[in-house]
């Protein structure tokens, strides 16, 4: 069978999954509010905009217009950036397929009320846990649209939802593993930019691949006691949408928040970090609500406690780095 | 309580060892087969054959008498090559202090036995379990020489031995958090470049993050899925002698193991890599007796298998990176 899916929203991240889709068989269309952006696509094959020089599939189409968009979809994927996504998904919900599938592929807490994307979905479309999607895996817009080989996870709590997107997204070049694990697939990319951060300000600070891996795994460690606190499967976060996405961005110096670290790391001030950033870097804004959020669940995310005192408490990066490491001793395993 | 260690063999992380738990304040006494090497840890505080220019604290003793490093000993820490430790072991036997707890710092499998380092240690020594630890992480030698931040864990099936070992190697710049599970204490280091190699390979065919996050995670699954086999805990495998060793391999350029898969990706013939690599790849020796011990155990290890299948089956890279991408679609986590 052939799937149909909309992609709301023509990021990068978006329209290379609108490529996916369509390089696996499916019939796709992008949604996009700009309207040079959506005639690009439709007629030169290419987002001049995130893409440049990415030649994209000839099927692949693209609109404006929001119900032409929607008309029919099994899969609606919802690729707004993550602030965005309450007022958007509003606006669209008269005009979802009864039987759609919503797909978050956006990477981020609501700020304010600390909600991850899958509850504000649930909330905002109101629908049950059963239509509600996560795809997320360690992918670089980019590599992805040159086929280079990639892995997702494709989570829904219904399984046979997850293995549909799983078959709608399987390419020569990409595969796709399923989970019903919705909170803990879509936890591991909302916090992984916090540890990007810190790994970042050791790079900065001159600090080799010994000290980076201890940070990404200790980093890991702590999403892993916040998602268990918030119901989600502790293996989850040794997959791809865990370890896999952590890794990937923590590894890649073309990372924002890497790089914002980094900046921290060598001796700029925030102000200065700020100035020289061109966009966002999520961490920054995120770090402050994900500590919020461990606080009432009373978990212990030190990393998380270390940059927020470093972005947002003032704190040198050298005292922050010798509170971490003189921790009282501990088992490798705790709080979960 | 000051804790008496003999490291048994004058290596780069061997001494490095002796040097952190001496940093940390106890009597430590490296042996050495080399008289020079020995002489010039007594003497001038460095170890000119494997860490040059790293000044080393002249409390560290050097001796090529094996018998007065052991006596005494709290810690006998094992640091020769892995294929070497049957034979040393044995005449060390009678030497050793009926209550010293022995640690593996050894990464490997032995050849042949396909035994891990504990299997080895408990088998010649005839010690105990609760007499057996290791202590594993992602430490590159110089870096943690340099104290750089680090971190590592220490096993062994009796709780208060691992205590024990975690406060004697605690030190301002470097943590040590416990566990109970040798096995998976262990086996991560053991097959981790195979991974390496691995994710070399995909590097040399010009490969990005994306696709190396995606081995290191894929990667770690399969040596999850083999530890789950052979009675090691899971969870152990998302930690610092898991994923943190794996990542700290696979993201260093230094590693031999990832720039031998790198070479060949690339292009070159596995007789020209052979050449132009100057000491051995672990992973290229240990791919066989680990595959051989995963079909033992029932244990589906797809990039173990394409990694022997490259160096020893002569099927060329593409085919085997083909073969890995195309397998059957799979729920994320299974085999466990």
């Amino acid at each position: 069978m052939t799937f149909r899916t909309a992609v709301m929203g023509a990021g990068s991240w978006g329209t290379v999954f609108g490529k996916l889709l369509r390089d696996a068989g499916g019939e796709v269309t992008v949604w996009g509010r700009r309207a040079t952006v959506v005639e690009s696509i439709n007629e030169r094959h290419e987002n001049p905009d995130y893409l440049p020089g990415i030649e994209l599939p000839a099927g692949l189409r693209a609109t404006t217009d929001a119900a032409e968009a929607l008309e029919g979809a099994d899969f609606v994927a919802l690729a707004v950036p993550a602030q965005t996504l309450r007022e958007n998904l509003a606006a669209w919900v008269p005009l979802l397929p009864p039987e759609s599938v919503l797909v978050s592929l956006m990477k981020g807490v609501e700020l304010g009320t600390c909600r991850r994307m899958s509850e504000v979905i649930g909330e905002i479309a109101d629908v049950p846990a059963e239509r509600v999607a996560v795809f997320s895996g360690p992918n670089l817009a980019r590599e992805i649209a040159s086929r280079q080989p990639g892995a997702a996870v494709a989570a829904c709590a219904d399984e046979s939802a997850a293995q549909r997107l799983q078959t709608a997204a399987m390419t020569p070049y990409f595969r796709v593993y399923t989970s019903t694990d919705v909170v803990g697939c879509e936890l591991g990319g909302a916090v992984k930019n916090i540890v990007a951060l810190c790994v970042g300000m050791a790079v900065g600070l001159g600090f080799g691949a010994s000290t980076q891996a201890v940070l990404m795994t200790r980093g890991l460690a702590e999403i892993t006691r916040l998602g268990a606190a918030l119901g989600a499967d502790e293996h989850t976060f040794a997959g791809l949408a865990g370890m896999g996405d952590l890794v990937g961005t923590c590894s890649s110096p073309l990372s924002r928040n890497r790089t914002f670290g980094e900046n921290l790391g060598r001796g700029m001030t925030l102000d200065e970090v700020i100035t020289v950033t061109k966009q966002t870097a999520e961490g920054v804004k995120s770090s402050g609500a994900v500590l919020e959020l461990a606080r009432k669940h009373n978990v212990e995310m030190p990393i998380t406690e270390a940059v927020v005192s470093v972005l947002h408490g003032g704190v040198p990066i050298k005292d922050a780095a010798i509170s971490l490491i003189s921790r009282s001793p501990k088992p490798e395993r705790y709080g979960v």
